[in-house]
């Protein structure tokens, strides 16, 4: 494509480098910006500066944290005996949003992968075994939240073996049909899975009881 | 949603003031952000002020240009008897790609909208009469290149009755049926439009001649 001017071809060329964004979008968010007043496009840049240089991660759960220790790790009306563990920011979020879990959390920053070349030490498995280990630890039980993937599955694995030696329970979050889903729309494996893994049939829901 | 830092909230509502980008999305794109090298950040918000705070409109066809008169204007190489009249960037960059056309551009920056409250002296109208009305002028055609929609058959109908005392030819771009389009699919106003607007049949394409 041929740009009237360099410094539209710059910016598009940029803003296309970001992920699910191409030229013609890309393109488009540009002119938008050349719309606006010079405010938004200043307002934008630096929050995106300020978010990449100042960000840092919690230092106990490597969260993203606006502190040394995250809100979550600092607060004293969070269970410190539950951990669970994740792959990354976007599940804490998820998980946060329905107000379900009390507990605390550990972010992974990835999962073990053969195929990508990540292997344990990429990620932040042998700070979830020290919290675990340390001598003060009031973890009772590290809840794996990982996806249904081989590579989710490896992890979990993984994590399971190395926590052998310690008293802490491992559990993983339930895996079935979705609350509103079809039976004839699931696929086999979590059909069947929701089968062997069938939960006693409490009256006060109408659903599965815990 | 809650964010776990003031930082990555301030970045996500920042993006997702762009237009098309939602919540979801802006948090995708910023934690992206969080994982690339920081110089991947500085390189896409210096763009993007480079081009809110240096782009410079051409001052005699309002495409967006590097220099005070844009490379199309500037070139001796286009013909200046043609003027092709658009609503903005992206139709020159559209019909730049096209290869197809030689002559010179005037970008209007919008149309006529009753709606949203853009009239005739809200967009590059007067600066195209005064081109037209130059001693100097070279234009002997105005090719109206407008969406065709209600207020786009409004400009145009506007501009052919403001060059009406001048001698300069007006045309518009053919409607009809897209190359490669079906018959039974197509609307019944282009169909019928298409039918009325027929052209001579010539042999070498198998289309219809010009």
């Amino acid at each position: 494509m041929e740009y009237p001017s360099k410094l539209i071809e710059q910016a598009v060329e940029e803003i296309a480098k970001l992920p699910g964004i191409g030229k013609k979008t890309a393109l488009r968010l540009a002119l938008h910006l050349l719309k606006q007043d010079a405010d938004f496009t200043l307002q934008l840049s630096e929050a995106l500066v300020a978010l990449r240089e100042q960000t840092r991660y919690c230092e106990v759960c490597f969260n993203i944290s606006d502190h040394a220790v995250c809100e979550i790790c600092a607060s004293t009306r969070r269970d410190k005996t539950l951990v669970c563990v994740v792959e990354n920011v976007q599940d804490v979020i998820a998980i946060e949003n329905t107000s379900q879990y009390q507990g605390q959390y550990h972010v992974l920053g990835g999962i073990i992968s053969p195929v990508a070349g990540i292997g344990p030490q990429d990620i932040q498995l042998d700070s979830l075994i020290r919290r675990v280990a340390a001598e003060d630890s009031l973890i009772r039980e590290i809840i794996l939240a990982l996806p249904a993937t081989m590579e989710g599955d490896t992890t979990s694995f993984y994590i399971t073996r190395k926590l052998a030696d310690y008293e802490v329970r491992v559990s993983t979050i339930a895996r079935g049909i979705p609350v509103g889903g079809e039976l004839e729309f699931t696929d086999e494996i979590t059909l069947g899975r929701s089968i062997r893994m069938r939960t006693q049939y409490s009256e006060s829901n109408g659903q599965a009881g815990s």
